[in-house]
């Protein structure tokens, strides 16, 4: 199964982008993975619904070639890292080829795109920053890998 | 209030070190903060109980001077970005001088050391490598001083 984990919003401070490199050169050790970052055009408009409107829609577009889109929200389901594994491995066995993770923009998912989805997880009750949010999403996506294959996690 | 971030164990993937400066620098804007890093001895033997009770002892050292001793575990409470920064407030109100925030080694924290300790804090139902928890901690105690000081925090 292929693995994308799509964010909106392409400004990166710099661990964070070094970071990202890291888990995906650990992560590509198990699966075909992709970390793909876009931004909506800047003549959107700042009114949170337009703006929610034009990532939903950039989603949607970017999405299309995937068998599922998977929500990172605070509205989503609270999973240990042990039953993330286990639905990442229930995506293999329904031989879901391509599936698709998402981190919304500063302002959240617009609501119509939560019918369009598979499966809305959240990370935590805290509120992280979408630029940590990925760093926590790669590393949980590399620890459900080395959970299935029984590998040693060191810790580091 | 000084706020002291401890972490049993000493190396660091280069992104977590850049990213415990980057965040050092932005929580020192709002209160004194300074992040400890420590070892314990290589003679302490392999089994859990005996580092585990060597860690707990390199805690209770390094924190006798502190007045608040806060543990981050998954046994403990889940609290919103919110309520961290209403526990902050509350410390500051009752005039806490210096609050330890402790994260433990691999292999969690001897039960002893609950006792010792006046705060159990979980930061998520996932599991997260050591490493990621110092810059979880750090973005989140950075956070709470934002959301106090009615701080525009700017999704970086």
């Amino acid at each position: 199964m292929k693995i994308s984990v799509f964010s909106v919003g392409k400004s990166s401070i710099h661990f964070v982008e070094e970071a990202e490199a890291y888990y995906t050169r650990k992560i590509r050790y198990f699966t075909k993975f992709e970390m793909l970052k876009q931004e909506t055009k800047k003549s959107v408009g700042t009114d949170i619904t337009s703006v929610q409107k034009a990532e939903m829609d950039l989603i949607l577009r970017s999405s299309a070639q995937a068998d599922r889109l998977i929500l990172l929200d605070e509205r989503g389901e609270h999973l240990s890292s042990k039953q993330l594994a286990t639905y990442i491995a229930q995506l293999q066995n329904e031989s879901v080829r391509h599936s698709m993770w998402v981190i919304g923009g500063a302002y959240g998912f617009h609501s119509d795109l939560y019918a369009h989805s598979q499966k809305t997880i959240s990370l935590s009750r805290l509120t992280f920053s979408h630029q940590l949010v990925r760093i926590i999403v790669l590393e949980q996506l590399y620890r459900a890998f080395t959970i299935l294959h029984n590998h040693p996690y060191h810790h580091e």
